[in-house]
């Protein structure tokens, strides 16, 4: 929920505004990280005399193969500057299931790019969901939370998954295989009242990719029956329209405002026309993680004390930008581009530097820059967001 | 603004409940920790090829004794893997008492084991409680705040301390001696408006348990009268019905909901039957931390890469599973068992192994294992929690 | 308390009160520092057999000075002690200003000194503020959020930064000209929508101190019109009457009650008589940062484990206080002083001495120091905060 529709819930109680707007804008301070403490110790990989590469090759890295399912991942091992989020480029065979697991360290958010996957996730409560995804869907699992991911029907499915947390790798998650395969049966025979035989033939190391029955198209009804939560997992992001369109493309954005559980991820699908600028701008509250689902971009990334640095990323390959830094993204390739952007934060923020100098007056900007006044007054007046050849937003 | 200014806006509204909905969502993240920041990075005591332990045997160590008093701790010192939280096992003699003194980086939560304890503790808006506390009674300070700790009657006072910070030591508190005894005779008769005459043989290293008359039984009257805090800092948890009862055993819990000023830890005291067993699970937000008050344990961590280690403890003994680690804890003595539980949050939550497969649909199990279905019907159909000889949850 | 028990809290909305008061505190746990991670690790800068110097003199430092501007800084390279904030002694001379630039790891709370000063800061929902400042006034710009600094009028300006992070150094900082510098004339010109041409010229590498005309009297509009923030930037803090008055000094505060954009600071003036003293106490939830605006001071600081330090401090010195820390502050000049201090909190807390000995009884003091409970009963019986020959709070 954006500030201002949390103020139209206000409208009408006079005095609550003022103590709900207090609440929520120390919360809102919470979720952009505890301010008096994140980022206080200078990250030695991003602090240096010259900026390091904020680019890799994640689709070209060889990853974990196992048949035809495979995962590739962007962690601070692969890209070092990379200490807030981490990724992986993950396919599934019909058939084939990434198995039961959850992460100890990390929430999980994820669109789907290709095909078809069911998640079925349990929650601290109690309550299960599972869900269908198509290409363009995307779902979040809390940090800690247990899920499995399917491919439904006769295709792979290909889908991003997008880590919180830079440090996490999903081939150090907890697997249920890996777990029970190293219990003894006496104490899985008591924990579920089952006689030890029951446990016999179980795996005994890590599965991760388990292959089987290609899941039923209707979903299966839990164990326990369905016993839903109160947010859903699953957000259609595709299928919305785009939250901004311009001349030059176009901006789908799923953060805790249109999908409540995502508190600690927000998502965007960037498309660039060829020639369109997304245009300098930073985050003051996040770190940002690019994957280029299709397309050729070059990136620029400004870091302070006359550190500056281009790097051309195409499809498959992964960008990272730390939070605060400047920097833009421009379609230099001959077809539309197609990018997918996480940032470790629920409340998106920018700003722009279209917008930041529309807010000064032209004495300011003459004085900064030592350039006539009058130079000043061509500059939009407004933000821009997306630039190019079809100028700015519609 | 203080909870009482606040509690004044909220007088008697109705888009209230949207407006506290969203405040909550988001301070759950503040309270489980800053999912953008905490645990990004790795932990070397957890995150090597092999589990280190996690058992320290508290009550045989040395510690601080004074007279028929004591303190032993388990810090990272003695126990390295026990980065989120640290406890004492302390004992004060009739007549003596723990001195005044603050934590600068714990708060600190207590059960009394034996004999009868009165704390008094100041609060930053000035007001302080006294509480008189019997056995299997619990205190909560938080952070920073002073607090003085009496036995009360004429036998000894045994309780178990927990800080919800593994690094701090009972041992480098700010104690009230040390503080006077280093400063200057004239800066404390300026302080309190007294002559310096009223500080000679005012003790001038930290006396630490300092003794003196057996406290009156009716609580005295502060120099500055009564003047009570809104929130009290006692909770009389095992007087509360057991929070659930199974046949194997019971469990009695005290965080933020029953127990509001108890924000950064939750207490739970478990009882097991001879040969019932915790089943299975992890904490995705809190790590735990145990004491053994009586009989005889086996817990199993569980930390992903095929890691996996047994621990017996004893009474007396501590262990400590990290964030998000799986684990179990069976009674293997032939008496019931009673364990003291603490984690480091104020909000509880568990994912059971047993409620984790049940959320789940019968074919997704057989794929994960490579089982028939129809084995995965004859699982529990909920949540365990305890299981045992005497089954489930009754 | 899960989700699905506080949503049963909501039905209707009497319990509403209780839950928004749940959720206030843990809200201000988050404003004090998330207290399950914050200081867990010991700082090897006051965890030493000694404590370290905490005080700098930072106006006899050096700095950068450009023509008859300067600023000069004090972060935990001058002073390693201060981990938690950082500050700079400003002055900017007529007809120059602190270029457009942001901070991508600290929020800045500035106290105007001599002189005056426009801002215009950007905030991310694209409203842009403007304030003119006189001494006494003070401003607070979130992380990361862009803002510019003139001299108004033909007076230098001078102003006192403290910024919530000791790692933040102000020379570090993203400024407009070196970002510009280091772009593309060709992307500055997409990004823009006009000629490469308006581009030649601009500065080359980071200008920090501009130089032009001495801004108009009247704020100029800036190029989106006038679009401003729901909370104000500015606080005339010198302009209230003091928070509190004693016959030794008074006090002035700003914290999140009263300037509700800060909600990472609080700002105080201390004016202390001679010979007055801010009694011993420490800050549960914060670090301290004082600067000497005027007078001679006598700072002591407590460790514990027998650490103890006193530091004379002039007119331009910075002294540093960790959280948690017992400290007292002395006039022990022959004129009144007046320090400014920060704390990295938007919620300021504190916990005198004497109030917290005037919230015990006689006979717990009387033990806790073998002297005999009469003795006690002359203390004072209440907070005593400033105190001095002509005794304490009026």
């Amino acid at each position: 929920m954006s500030v201002f529709q949390r103020r139209e819930f206000f409208a009408g109680t006079t005095a609550l505004a003022a103590a709900a707007a207090a609440a929520l804008i120390s919360t809102r301070q919470a979720e952009g990280g505890d301010p008096s403490f994140m980022n206080n110790v200078p990250d030695p990989e991003v602090s240096g005399s010259e900026l390091p590469t904020f680019k890799f090759a994640l689709d070209k890295s060889k990853g974990k193969v196992i048949g035809n399912s495979y995962g590739k991942e962007a962690t601070v091992t692969q890209l070092p500057i990379s200490k807030g989020l981490a990724g992986v480029s993950m396919q599934i065979e019909p058939g084939a299931m990434r198995e039961l697991h959850w992460h100890a360290t990390a929430a999980e958010w994820a669109f789907v790019l290709e095909g078809q996957v069911r998640t079925t996730v349990i929650a601290p409560d109690g309550t299960a969901e599972t869900n269908d995804f198509k290409p363009g869907d995307v779902w979040f699992f809390p940090r800690g939370h247990g899920h499995v991911l399917e491919c439904l029907g006769n295709k792979p499915a290909r889908f991003i998954l997008i880590f919180d947390n830079g440090y996490f790798s999903e081939f150090g998650t907890f697997s249920i295989t890996d777990w029970l395969g190293h219990t003894p049966k006496a104490l899985l025979a008591k924990n579920f009242g089952l006689p030890e035989s029951a446990f016999e033939g179980f795996p005994k190391e890590e599965v991760y990719f388990a292959r089987g029955e290609v899941p039923p198209a209707q979903q299966s009804t839990p164990l326990q029956g369905w016993k839903k939560p109160k947010l859903t997992h699953k957000y259609e992001m595709m299928k919305q329209p785009p939250h901004r369109v311009f001349a030059g493309g176009r901006e789908w954005r799923a953060d805790s405002t249109n999908f409540p559980i995502s508190t600690t991820v927000t998502g965007v699908v960037l498309e660039l026309e060829p020639g369109a600028l997304r245009e300098l701008h930073w985050h003051p509250t996040a770190d940002e993680w690019h994957y280029v689902i299709t397309g050729n971009i070059s990136v620029t990334m400004f870091g302070s004390h006359g550190r500056y640095r281009t790097e051309m990323l195409e499809k498959g390959d992964v960008g990272y930008i730390p939070q605060g830094y400047g920097h833009s993204i421009e379609n230099v390739g001959s077809t539309p581009c197609r990018i997918l952007i996480g940032f470790n934060t629920g409340v998106y923020q920018t700003i722009d530097l279209a917008q930041w100098i529309a807010g000064n007056p032209v004495d300011i900007l003459a004085t900064n820059f030592s350039k006539p006044a009058a130079l000043f007054q061509k500059f939009p007046k407004r933000d821009v967001f997306v630039a190019g050849e079809n100028g700015p937003d519609k």
